[in-house]
């Protein structure tokens, strides 16, 4: 089973999951079946990293090469993920020694923690402590994140598939819209995700096809960043223009699109029956204004969770991407390197050519890289050609998992879990 | 150009468009260009109906072999459609003239009309009143809902696909949600479409694993219907008992659940910070409802157009009938039938074999087909296998469309109008 020096490993899914997070969780599985002289087992954590604090860990060794090979191409996180946020060492130090203590008790030597910039952070502190407590554990972290706000890496793994779902669907939903738009909806809102950045708004715009004059393929006219003070007047006089041109109007607009105010729109508008306020989005909001200015009737849709699992319209890069980063993290930690996070390197668009290179944790935790102003068009609405030139290789080539009886036949793990060691439990 | 034997037949697009309306139109004007001693240049409508009544005519005879081709893979409408009901004879005799007015003018021998119920009434009449005004023309209807509702035809071409998507996005988070509800979203609820009717919300029973006992592929745990009545009590303990046997929670629900005053949900609940009603979508009404009674964290997504757009994940199935029908309705033309309607008769299930049969447009007219009781589990939360039975062939096999910089490659027409030739303008 394992040798003298072989450790074994942990891997935990943080956050958010994403279309092809378990792409990676496959890259590194498959990668660290072939340095078992370094790496003895992986132990995932059930729900993340709640399965290192609880000891609730799965046993990664009693799946088959299929099961996991299945992982490249299963949305969602096949071992759990967790919102949960180990806050700082002064603070808490008991979550992390109780990590330390878990990591001790199964001869895990190497931590790998996939998520945004919290959890490098929390990987970052893990690296810290060990050192400090004496048990020096390898820390690498792998990129996950549908915002694509991760610093130093050109993209984030998940971000290219939800970017091509969020460009075709505002393709499609626009041909439509477009047919009908003399008799019936004048007004399409598609809201998408990102609380403080809007590169997925900004995938909106590859819809667009730049040469076209006329028709569904001028969509989406208007995209509403998080980055971009909402101003009401500016926006219907858009609207109203745009329709008197196209005669209809496809608005994207970003969840956290915020007034001068810093008041985000989605929370402005709607309350329920019982007067309780947040029920509705910014969609629903954003199109009831056009209607309540102009008397144009509008239709909204909220793409929510289906844009971050649609793993049936995955982008192949970021499939490709997802799984290198899982892999290098390996490669990475038997080389002996520690708190450090492969990244994604451009070496050119057009061709695109991309390579993996590495960050230091430290670098990369709790930072948020935001849409550059050069990628939004001067009147605030529309994506410029710098920020087209960035996402259109992001979002190329479709990898298309299998399917049986007309849905996809995404994989499930047998998830054994591995015998506690320590009699203490954990409470949160 | 024409023979002495040849007519020109008009062609047009009816009510909400589906991902393959624009099949039907392929199949058909495919077709029609094999017979040209009958048939010699289909005009379509701009705008549908419009069209005609405006003398607002696109000449398909300038449109390429490749662009007819590609509107096989193109969703929405490529000529234009319009929610333009015709009223009865009695009432509005004009427009009916109009029409024929407009089909003397350019020889148009044959009308085509691919649409719903309304439709098929609209074609019906048409062919009356020909005959009435001495002017005999060839009325063929043309299927198409993504309702599924028009009786005699076993499907509707449309349904499938947006029946597809459905599943598949059910499928995709439920993954999501399943994998992050320990800390995270409790309750999912996914909004889409079907006012009267429940086969859209019904499809969403495809998602699940009928084998499954835990994780992703067990849900949906509950569908609501508009065929039963909504009972708040009822369905807020089947939620509760599913998040605690699951750990979450996902619902389907459509649009025209209503309760048990016959009010529909979705304008129950949402007011908007002026106080008008009917801001939101049933969707973000019953996720509301399960936070305000057991606290759940939810999420909640509105499919909308996506759903009926959806041409990337298109079934196989449906694209094929959709372009048969579009093709039988030429052939039944020049077989010399009339005020008829091609329609798919299933026969065979496992496995699916089907072929096209035929039925009279005042068999079809104005008749809505709901759900059957046998397809509603007994709790009214599900489908029986009777359902999924008629389903699962429906959403069988892929058509991916071709793709360009990572967007679907959908194909445009020049849309080259028929010069006029009435002097009095039409005025709606």
């Amino acid at each position: 089973m394992t040798t003298s020096t072989a450790r074994n490993a942990f891997y935990a899914q943080s956050g958010g999951v994403t279309a092809v997070i378990n792409a990676s969780a496959c890259g590194l599985l498959e990668t660290a079946r072939k340095y078992r002289k370094h790496i003895a087992k992986v132990y995932a954590g059930r729900d993340g990293i709640l399965g290192a604090l609880t000891e609730d860990l799965i046993d990664t060794s009693k799946e088959t090469s299929a099961a996991i090979a299945a992982l490249r191409y299963t949305p969602g996180g096949a071992f759990g993920s967790a919102r949960y946020k180990l806050s700082g060492i002064d603070k808490n130090r008991a979550e992390y020694e109780r990590l330390i203590e878990v990591f001790r008790a199964h001869d895990i030597g190497y931590f790998f923690y996939n998520g945004g910039n919290d959890s490098m952070d929390t990987a970052q502190k893990v690296s810290e402590i060990g050192t400090q407590l004496g048990f020096p554990i390898t820390c690498i972290g792998i990129p996950k994140t549908v915002d694509n706000d991760l610093p130093i890496t050109d993209c984030c793994p998940g971000f290219g598939s939800a970017a091509k779902y969020i460009a075709v669907s505002t393709r499609e939903a626009a041909l439509d819209v477009a047919s009908m738009a003399r008799t019936s909806t004048k007004v399409f809102v598609l809201e998408v995700m990102g609380r403080h950045a809007g590169w997925l708004a900004a995938a909106s715009g590859l819809a667009r096809d730049p040469d076209a004059r006329s028709g569904g393929a001028v969509a989406p006219h208007i995209i509403l960043f998080p980055e971009v003070t909402f101003d009401r007047a500016r926006f219907l006089d858009k609207v109203q223009k745009t329709v008197n041109r196209h005669g209809f109007c496809v608005i994207v607009v970003s969840e956290g699109v915020r007034d001068a105010q810093g008041k985000f729109l989605a929370e402005a508008g709607t309350k329920d029956a019982f007067g309780h306020a947040q029920l509705g989005g910014v969609g629903p909001v954003v199109a009831a204004m056009t209607q309540e200015a102009f008397g144009y009737k509008f239709h909204w849709a909220v793409a929510d969770y289906l844009q971050r699992a649609a793993r049936h319209i995955a982008s192949k890069v970021d499939v490709e991407q997802a799984y290198a980063v899982g892999k290098a993290a390996v490669e990475f930690a038997v080389k002996g390197k520690n708190a450090v996070m492969p990244v994604i390197v451009r070496k050119s668009s057009k061709p695109y050519r991309w390579s993996i290179g590495e960050a230091p944790l430290a670098a990369v935790a709790n930072r948020e890289k935001k849409l550059p102003a050069n990628y939004i068009s001067a009147d605030g609405f529309g994506i410029t050609a710098a920020c087209r030139n960035y996402l259109v290789p992001l979002i190329q080539g479709e990898d298309y998992p299998p399917y049986l009886k007309g849905v996809p036949a995404y994989g499930s793990l047998k998830g054994v879990g591995v015998p506690r060691r320590l009699k203490k439990k954990f409470t949160m």
